[in-house]
């Protein structure tokens, strides 16, 4: 197992991008990924009962065995779009199905932006048909896909794994866009996992799902689930090699979980407006779904994120909003860390240098809050961001 | 049946205010309400599991036919503060009990500010000598302990209500604070309500309960429910006037609604920071509390409230919110007005002009966001504020 800095690029995948003009700044706008062989594939869509065009679109044809592409644009969601939206889903589907020889039900397609547009199809449809005239299985082509989907965020993200034993060798790549409209039950955040690791796509639900339930279900930059949150997994050599199991099974599993952790890490890091990186590490409770729902209310208090924006090791806010979670707990098994520091053990509080931790939340962009109980051995670890005025301004003056 | 600017003072109530000390300002952080006969006295206390100790002294005397006095300071919550604050709270009741003549167990608490530092005695007790020295029934003295009981409030919040009729006259006065940390289910928010009407713990609980149902718990400033959210209700004259039955009691029951909307809408229009009142009503839901679920996701969306500010008509915004609530709805059901201006309708965008519509929000406070299902007649009114970098300034950098 090696993890390399450059990316890897999984077999059988090429990527491209164009500018269609949708975002205002003509910036890139439009990213396709293409299969050279039908892929095993599956995908975790929005809960939203808005849920947009094209994860509406997925969610009919997921899992599947046969997809061939991703069609993803930034600069409009295609969300709360009725009827025309779901025409102009099928229309750019039966578009790239044509410029790559397959049928529109192997393209599966994403979006994020702004919600109520229509799709400009007139601006899409050029630079869909350039976007299939550039594919390539160049690293950089997938960097600037990456670029591609990109809304508010200020850096592209991408990530890749790659494993090689005598078993077989095989990659990993994960590439995902965050910034804002990100609650618990994923956000507006695409994320694409490509592998060529030969995965059935009945094996690698129940992966994706564990890994998202790790990863994208414990993210929150401001709570907000949105219309259009996709995670899409491919596996491009599912039908031609030996298909992975046992003990390679469970490497392949824990990979996917760890591209998926960081992918989660860097959408929280750069959450609109985000001066701090919050690591919420909950434990010590009856399940792992009592501590998600404590580390949630944490990760959601404007309280929380405003205090550690403005460097104060406030722990009353945070006790406060882990007692308001819905958990039934008693306040005297409650201990709490922040940054490593005791500040309250066992419901009460213990003494500290609040100035010391102050100077250290300001010399640095990560913070850890670490939240014991004493109920079991629940647990799990939740990544969000501070609450600026960064934030509120991107929010309130990004306006038309 | 006559509302008059003037504050009514039901019989039997005096107030009184002092300087503790505990605000660092030195503005008023004491007041005292003193009844000269025992009350009839009802609760309802925060849900958080790290209750103050002021709240869980009033959660094991309520409800009672015998309460004398509330003792209610600002500056400091006395919330997690272990067995300290357990013996603080004893003290306190025990001196209030002294000066007032009567027993501790008839003695109300209440407290708001900083969470995690024991109350500093030797200040309270010296204030509280000076409080009770000073208690009389004049207006002024209400209106100076609604200022009293403030934190980060920009203005004091006092409503009352007079009702005159052949059968008997009767007056209810509210008095509340607000501000921040404020979350469905209450925040810290403190608020009191004194009435001469004759009427027992036992009818006045539910006429409490559904008025806080119906006015605190559809309030939101950020959704962060406080450790010492406290609403108590008295009445001086149970013990010895007729008490209020059918008909009387129904115009009383309404009345304590309406005075518990008001100050409601007091928290919300004084939210910190605010540039707006958003007043949300849901309406066309399977039952009351569908709706409720669905106003205060909107209501707590950061993204709702940042477009808010920014004075956009950002329904996108909105019906995704509605949409993540965890109702499960159909979208095509969905119609929207913003500031009485429908932009979706029955699932489906409708041509309006934004700019219209950004132009009025700009010229007014209130902003009111009608959402319409077509599931039936549960309904419900919420009120929030808008969110801006005022509150991210004053909830980052209030620091030590």
């Amino acid at each position: 197992m090696t993890r390399e800095r450059a990316i890897a690029v999984p077999r059988g995948f090429r990527a491209s991008v164009a500018r269609a003009g949708i975002k205002p700044s003509g910036a890139l706008d439009l990213a396709l990924f293409a299969s050279e062989t039908p892929c095993a594939a599956v995908g975790m869509l929005t809960t939203n009962r808005i849920a947009a065009a094209p994860v509406r679109w997925c969610r009919d044809r997921l899992p599947a065995a046969d997809i061939r592409a991703i069609v993803a644009n930034s600069g409009n969601a295609n969300a709360a779009t009725g009827a025309q939206g779901e025409a102009n889903v099928q229309r750019t589907a039966e578009q790239a199905a044509r410029l790559l020889g397959c049928l529109p039900s192997q393209i599966l397609l994403a979006s994020t932006g702004v919600i109520g547009r229509q799709l400009p199809m007139e601006l899409l449809e050029p630079a869909l048909e350039t976007a299939a005239g550039g594919l390539s299985n160049d690293p950089i082509q997938f960097e600037r896909a990456a670029e591609a989907i990109m809304t508010t965020d200020t850096r592209a993200k991408i990530v890749s794994t790659r494993h090689e034993s005598p078993e077989g060798s095989w990659s990993i790549l994960g590439i995902c866009k965050g910034a804002a409209m990100i609650g618990p039950s994923m956000a507006t955040m695409l994320a694409f996992l490509l592998t060529d690791a030969p995965v059935w796509a009945d094996d690698l639900q129940p992966i994706v799902e564990e890994a998202v339930d790790r990863s994208f279900h414990c993210l929150s930059v401001e709570g907000h689930t949105s219309t259009n949150d996709t995670v899409l997994a491919l596996s491009s050599t599912a039908g031609s090699e030996p298909i992975l199991e046992g003990d390679q099974l469970s490497v392949f599993s824990a990979e996917v979980r760890s591209v998926c952790a960081s992918l989660a890490r860097l959408i929280a890091d750069d959450g609109e407006g985000a001066t701090h990186l919050i690591v919420i590490d909950v434990e010590g409770c009856g399940d792992d779904e009592e501590a998600r729902v404590i580390a949630r209310a944490i990760a959601n208090s404007p309280l929380v994120k405003t205090a550690i924006h403005g460097c104060d090791p406030n722990w009353g806010r945070i006790v406060s909003a882990a007692g308001y979670a819905g958990v039934s707990f008693d306040e005297h098994e409650l201990s709490l860390w922040i940054d490593g520091v005791a500040v309250f053990q066992n419901g009460a509080p213990v003494e500290h240098d609040p100035s010391e931790l102050t100077a250290r939340l300001r010399s640095q962009r990560e913070v850890t809050i670490q939240l014991r109980l004493a109920r079991g051995n629940g647990g799990i670890r939740f990544w969000t961001c501070d609450l600026t005025s960064e934030y509120v301004r991107l929010n309130a003056e990004y306006t038309t």
